[in-house]
């Protein structure tokens, strides 16, 4: 266990498993007593600063309501309406900025996805030179490589959904953290059709933290569609640490068998970087001709008794048909509603020295 | 009466009178005692999501206000910015947008104006989805038909006006809900001078609660100006149901004889929507050469003393002179201060069941 | 001393000497205590408008943090994303905004800065437009004349550091406000290299605040990049009142002997408005021919242990070398944080009464 507070979280591979613990379990606390009195002032009046990048719907209403709730305030702020340094354009230092924004606020969340640099890695090491600077935690709000917060609130969704406690097996989620409920689970994370050319971020990060909680985990793809390889060595190696399979597959419908947890989501290729740029048109039409990969009902059949999973925005009909996405088994509201709790936790904890 | 919290505000015509008469009681008492300890934290630390497909300046200022001063947090967010859809572009479905939201927010205010729909309608219709699919209360905050919380705002301020403890009676606005005082007034409605294209939704919300409440309607337009027909045959049955009397005239000067409300404000033709677009130069253009609209002295002299209303901003020198706007007869600031205590009142009885 | 409720802050100068210590010595107090029980409910459930016509970083950051951090609620309007008149387009009367925003509102900051403008002066005298119509204070959060928020922050950074019990003697900021710390004292305020055609607004509050707290004021320019001369010579009158030496030199070096404060910052020419327009590239063209006035070691090594200060964002290497910027005799990073807490004396004092 390390101290947390003002440690940074840029990728939950890079805590401690003890620590993921600690803030998932608090997060189960935060969600059974939402405004509950403990919660409620741990970071009052404070500021956090949140650089959007990107735009979002779901990660800035769910960080500016965290913050909310834990009595601080949370600053929706536009680099692009700042003076700021991007990974593309030049600015004032990283240096200066974080020295400064340190004297005001308590946090920094940054988000910056592909469109907003030039080849992957960029934005991971944007973060990297804030959180360098910056005595103050900074937490990814999603970046190219990584997306903690989304990993957190996908294994808080699955253990409430899979434990001995859970909704498959009480019909109501269960209220408890269970830091075995997925040990020898197998995880599906398989791309999934669609024009969308999305980020890295989300399943990247879903495969590592599912291995660290003892997860098998199966990645489908089809040929030209790997994910970042020193990732998935580590998602490897993970596995092997905690008694997990893992293995890849490039059928559409090979990695379905058995399945506990199936995350259908589509992906870029490697080659989306070219000379500096995101070469979103070549990468959407290279995508469109790819058939046969969309989650549905027959596939879901093949796990065993199998959630689906997704970060959302869904695409509909071309990532997953309907009849799965607004099933029985998607845990989908719940996953997107835990964003809220893993960030206030993750708040709590690195601006609010909560859990130390 | 009905339980009002989580109960949709897309109109004021589809809440019972009863709850609407609560409702302006609990925003006078609310502006009587605007820091109250009793409204301090009716929403403390709650988030309210403002959709603004358009911009504003008051009622972004006043939800966001309201939102403060019930102690919970407002949240400014701009579609455009956002991936969310409009009436005219796709985007994730609004059942998913919604029942995401759902975890996080108490409320959801939405402003979509012309510019942004396709056709008249379509705008009311996206309100409709996204309450469809919300557990939380939709609070119109003007769309293309109505604008429920200005028009609860006018009906106060009429009352703090004419009411027998009001300004032109005492020359202090009344600081008790009187549901009784329009009743037999007059209430003189008029299209008015100007290129500005502007809505319907005002307009039609003021003269549909002003009926509510008893009045007497004149609503006087050039020919071709007609409002929404749906909705003057509502105003009509209105005016039946409560005892008023309703006309429509077409000659300026025409409706001013007696009457205790001059409301003068411009909007647009029914034609300005034509194949799935808002033809706004081809509105303006006509509308300038409509001449004589102006609201002025010489024809205030002709009512009972009546009193001069506009939602703001004015379109001073074409809608109506300075000398009126600006007058002693003007309500126009009181009217916009009420802005804020009635979406107090609307937000803490939906948002919090202070009226259940 | 005047009563500070609600009197604007536009410009230092136009407060009482008194007053600006009362503040300032608030401004001390709030930063040993900055949660402190005392500061933290001023103005509880209040609203701050923020006008930003320009972008801004810190100016944005401090002003929202110090809202919160006294219970207000700060909203962040973008006046493009509204229907506001700016200096250079029409829109709703200065007046009927002021007098409705009044109605919702403690108070309003604007900023605007020279690109928003079509003369110098015209920033100015729109403040003061608002400030005429608008009950509630208006407090200048930059604009093309003044940035009093920034000057107050200034004079604390450098009392902290000159005074008998500052850094420079202690090697800890001096935790106590003196009102004499700087008397005597010498600023150099020179002109820096660099392309960034940068605002008057700075520098002319800095020297006119170093005046009033009886400073030799030293400005060094290029030919041709006087400053305002009506500024100056309330400089001037300022430093015959209180006994300081004003000079002005036009050689890169001249100004650095004896001085105890360097401000060394790029600004335009008086030349950089013509025919209504900021004429921004021939401004830039224009400046970056002129070589020789970077701030450097061997420059402040002639000066008496001289502090270096900058209200950033700094662009190293024009304006100033690294060694300078970062080396242990600068206040950058004091001064910017000073800037919340003196906005938050500010703002206690003119829109809660704390000091009356």
């Amino acid at each position: 266990m390390e101290i947390l507070m003002e440690k940074d979280l840029i990728c939950t591979q890079e805590w401690e498993k003890d620590d993921l613990d600690r803030v998932l379990e608090l997060a189960f606390q935060m969600k059974q007593d939402r405004f509950g009195k403990k919660y409620l002032n741990i970071l009052h009046r404070k500021q956090f600063f949140m650089f959007f990048y990107n735009p979002s719907v779901r990660t800035r209403q769910s960080f500016e309501a965290a913050a909310t709730e834990l009595g601080a305030h949370a600053q929706f702020l536009e680099p692009k309406a700042m003076r700021l340094k991007t990974a593309k354009s030049a600015g004032e230092t990283v240096e200066d900025a974080a020295k400064v924004m340190d004297r005001y606020a308590a946090g920094l969340g940054i988000r910056m996805l592909e469109d907003k640099i030039g080849a992957y890695g960029e934005g991971d090491d944007l973060l990297r030179e804030y959180a360098r600077w910056a005595r103050m935690p900074v937490i990814s709000m999603a970046h190219d490589k990584f997306h903690p917060c989304q990993g957190l609130a996908d294994v808080m969704g699955w253990i409430e959904w899979l434990s001995s406690a859970g909704k498959l097996k009480t019909g109501r989620l269960a209220t408890k953290f269970d830091p075995d409920a997925l040990k020898g689970k197998k995880l599906l994370l398989t791309w999934a059709a669609g024009a969308l050319c999305r980020s890295w971020c989300s399943v990247q990060e879903g495969a590592l933290i599912a291995s660290r909680y003892g997860m098998d985990v199966t990645i489908a793809s089809p040929d030209g569609y790997n994910l970042d390889p020193k990732v998935i060595g580590e998602v490897k190696m993970n596995c092997q640490s905690n008694g997990g399979k893992f293995e890849t597959v490039h059928e559409p419908e090979a990695g379905y068998k058995g399945a506990h947890v199936v995350y259908a989501r589509n992906w870029m290729s490697p080659e989306a970087y070219q000379n500096g740029e995101l070469k979103k048109a070549e990468e959407i039409e290279k995508a469109i001709k790819i058939k046969g990969w969309t989650c549905n009902a027959k596939r879901m059949a093949k796990t065993d008794n199998g959630i689906y999973t997704h970060p959302m925005p869904i695409d509909r009909g071309a990532e997953v048909t309907d009849d799965v996405a607004s099933g029985s088994n998607s845990c989908i509201y719940d996953v997107a509603e835990n964003r809220l709790h893993a960030q206030k936790a993750v708040m709590a904890a690195t601006m609010g020295g909560f859990l130390d």
